[in-house]
């Protein structure tokens, strides 16, 4: 039997695809962002055109924004809506535990806000971002302009190998909300708790991306295809 | 013997006086925002232009930078400074052990990033200010503006009283980073620092207007003047 090796694009299409069928007619949708995302809005709103279904989505940035806007996809922000029944979105790292750290994308705040605000949320990603501990991908943390260098200075200090976030022409990288984002160079992470609560007392830190105890259920692209994961 | 009344103006100049005492030649001192904080920048730039006092000034809002600056007291940024000796600053309640409620003055954000960097705060009040334990100043929470109603209604779930702070033309007010401040009516807060870490953990929770373990030393305005408290 020969086992088809499907490209990286593929795999993230048939990823999305699959993600798109977990959901239902009537149901408030939270869109994540990012490349394996993009698939699934494409796919779910094939389904809203063909199976007519009636949704709403909640988007995290403007580029999901925009996407979904073109595609016909009803939207509203995450205030105007009761609940959100699914958020369906990328993660940079998953460990075996299912705790994760987002941001790579610098939309960490919004996706943050809609996940929490989401019933259920489910990742979708490919092979390459699972990970026994969390910490080989730099975790991003959203800070204010003002105090920043003091903040860099007392991440340094803590062994953080922390870096400022830069954009295309080099410039420090401002996110849709207007702060910095320093990326902490941690390689291994044992207390993800721990660090979730300590980053969130520090002042000056708006969020961090580090994603816990949110999601039960991962959708993976292995290499002959996507595979479901559920939590233990 | 005749004991002079003061009036609320005459205190606060004298509090703000004997504030600017407590600066020293070659001093970096944070400069808070309010009433009796500008009295004291008053006699802060005498006493620079009077003595020569060689002092860099550190800002916590755009109000006390532009009076400084119109007083010729040298400005740099938290970040242009390597420290912070002395930050002098009001509060809008102090409670018997010193802890802290900020924000009335929606700078909440900016006076902690310079409070948190200062070796020494230290807060000038008059007599009002002071309760036995904090809670009847409502308690400032600068939040981002995306899923701020959801926020408020997992206060109002909570039982926190909350309100959203309006500007003078009865709209939103929006703080000088562009986010929203939703007071929360306590009444009395018995465990200031579990508080504190459940809002910073809260996401969408930018910064909230509990000061704590910063202050050792209370300038108070009396009726009949000034005193100085310390932390037993």
């Amino acid at each position: 039997m020969k086992v088809k090796i499907m490209s990286q694009d593929e795999l993230k299409k048939l990823v999305g695809e699959e993600a798109a069928t977990w959901v239902n007619d009537g149901m408030t949708v939270g869109l994540g962002t990012g490349s394996t995302v993009k698939f699934m809005v494409d796919a779910l709103a094939r389904r809203v055109q063909e199976e007519q279904l009636n949704i709403t989505g909640v988007v995290t940035s403007t580029v999901t924004a925009k996407q979904a806007s073109a595609l016909n996809i009803p939207l509203k922000s995450v205030d105007e809506v009761d609940n959100i029944d699914l958020t369906i979105d990328g993660a940079d790292e998953i460990s075996a535990d299912f705790q994760g750290i987002k941001g790579g994308g610098a939309a960490l705040l919004f996706e943050k806000i809609v996940a929490v605000n989401s019933r259920r949320n489910l990742w979708i990603v490919d092979q390459s971002k699972l990970s026994d501990k969390l910490g080989s991908f730099p975790l991003p943390v959203e800070v204010i302009p003002y105090g920043s260098k003091k903040l860099f200075s007392i991440f340094s200090k803590r062994g953080y190998a922390p870096t400022f976030r830069l954009d295309n022409n080099g410039q420090l990288k401002h996110t849709d909300s207007g702060n910095l984002i320093i990326d902490l160079h941690l390689k291994m992470i044992e207390h993800p708790h721990d660090l979730a609560a300590e980053l969130s007392a520090q002042v000056g830190v708006v969020e961090h991306g580090l994603f816990l105890d949110l999601v039960n259920t991962v959708i993976v692209g292995y290499p002959d295809g996507p595979k479901i994961l559920e939590a233990r």
